[in-house]
């Protein structure tokens, strides 16, 4: 379950909460920024804070992480025991020392703050369900986007299996990769009995960031399905967006389609398309409606269960 | 006109935001706390953040000044150019100095901080037309109330000054205490023709604190018409209000009492009054209904224009 909590670009607006988006995989919740107000958000949503092992900070301008001083504090009087883990560029370390400054509580769980330091993709968390990857970016500062991976395990042929006179109770070793003794006192290899995994889920979050078509390339390897890119402007302001090194929705459509994803989400929206403006905005995305692939603009507070997509 | 942008205690609700307290008075803004998203909530009311004169803020618990980071980049992106003064008690520097340091931006508009540092209730600003006074409360931390009073010039008698032969010109100058010649020839003195003046618009704001009987007394000799008091907790929860140095419905109206007050704003209100728990709440305070003074428990973005109730 994807939920946007916030949409808005570097001032909110009424309509529009500063950015965070939250991903809710396995019972966790992993949060991509944290803009203003992001807790408050949480609260009309089904995310629950208490939920989240990770945070994943995009760059180190406010609204993406005003959020954080707030959320912290108020994990702390909620009595959270479970560390919390935030990543971000360099500076990130300051930003989380300055955040449980402001302030007086008493907290009982850890942080662990991870500098992200990377001039290549690279994995910063694996666990055997998923791995995350950050993807340097181009903005104004220090900027990373980050991809959530799922890994599947390979899957058993069931005849295969039976064939070869495997055990039942001997299914789980096999799919871990461990050989096993069948009833014929043969042993048995994965190889012989495991189909090649299903494809995981795979979401990728741009941050800020001019487009960079590479970043679609690499998504396209991946085999990534979902795209949230950021889309500041619409198609007419893109010299203001190369000038603030942002994407317009042009940008985020095109980098979409060289990823070849089911779906991509426009977010980080300038403030000035609020109310009737947001027209102009709307229009310019319907525009690229014969792509292959769904374009969502998602409003505050809206989720999506990916799997529907799959 | 008085702004209630957010209510809550400690923790945000669904329902109330990280408390903050405006009034607008003679086209600028008096802004008393700013908790955590202080700045999108008035985008909601008649609330012009660019109009804010000053900020007084009670004592540097998070759900007081979590949402001044945001509101400072938010005025520079809005290009104020017009100084910011900022109060509060020891320690405010550091949350101003790492409020600027919360993301990159450029802001060209002044902030002059200016530290409250006193045993005994302080004017801490004056002009003309209004004068600031800061007492101190008693807290967990070093906490202050604040208190905003008109200050009325005196009126013209128009009949005497018709008798003493006043030009209408000179009326001015003798509201400012200077004599005139009169239309005879003769000095006329303001004390001749000047009526007492008409009694100010006085608000007092509680801040956290236990209940000081103090404090009403002051605001009784002061004249005030206006008492927001904090009331954390219902009446049921007195020991709980003691240990955490917070009041209860009951400590408020008494000190309303005390200052007899023309109106008691009740605010500060604990996470645990939201949805349906809010009915104890409210009930507590409809206890109080045969006070001589009006009981209100403002929702987040509701106004009141005081001088409906003069």
């Amino acid at each position: 379950m994807l939920t946007f909590l916030g949409t808005s670009a570097a001032v909110p607006t009424k309509r529009r909460n500063h950015i965070g988006i939250a991903l809710k995989y396995d019972g966790d919740v992993f949060l991509f920024d944290c803009g203003e107000n992001i807790q408050r958000q949480m609260l009309s949503t089904k995310v629950s804070p208490m939920r989240i092992k990770s945070i994943f900070i995009t760059h180190l301008h406010g609204d993406h992480i005003l959020g954080l001083p707030g959320l912290l504090q108020s994990l702390a009087f909620m009595g959270r025991k479970n560390k919390l883990k935030i990543y971000g560029p360099e500076g990130i370390e300051d930003i989380v020392r300055m955040s449980l400054n402001f302030g007086y509580f008493v907290r009982e769980y850890d942080i662990e703050v991870i500098t992200v330091k990377t001039d290549n993709p690279k994995i910063i968390e694996k666990t055997e369900k998923y791995e995350i990857i950050a993807y340097p970016t181009k903005h104004s500062i220090e900027s990373y986007g980050y991809i959530f991976k799922e890994i599947k395990k390979p899957r058993l042929n069931p005849e295969k299996a039976k064939e070869f006179g495997v055990r039942k109770e001997d299914f789980k070793k096999l799919k871990n990769g461990i050989p096993v003794k069948s009833i014929y006192g043969l042993t048995v290899y994965p190889y012989q009995v495991l189909l090649p995994p299903k494809k995981g889920m795979c979401l990728a979050y741009s941050g800020d960031t001019l487009p960079i078509e590479d970043f679609g390339r690499y998504l396209k390897n991946l085999g990534c399905d979902f795209l949230i890119h950021e889309a500041t402007f619409d198609d007419n302001l893109k010299d203001e967006a190369i000038e603030t090194m942002h994407s317009t929705i042009g940008d985020a459509v095109n980098i979409a389609k060289i990823a070849g994803v089911k779906v991509l989400f426009l977010t980080h929206i300038s403030a000035r398309y609020d109310k009737e403006y947001f027209n102009i905005y709307k229009s310019n995305a319907e525009k690229y409606s014969n792509e292959k692939f769904k374009i969502f603009i998602p409003e505050d507070l809206e989720s999506y269960n990916l799997k529907d997509f799959l």
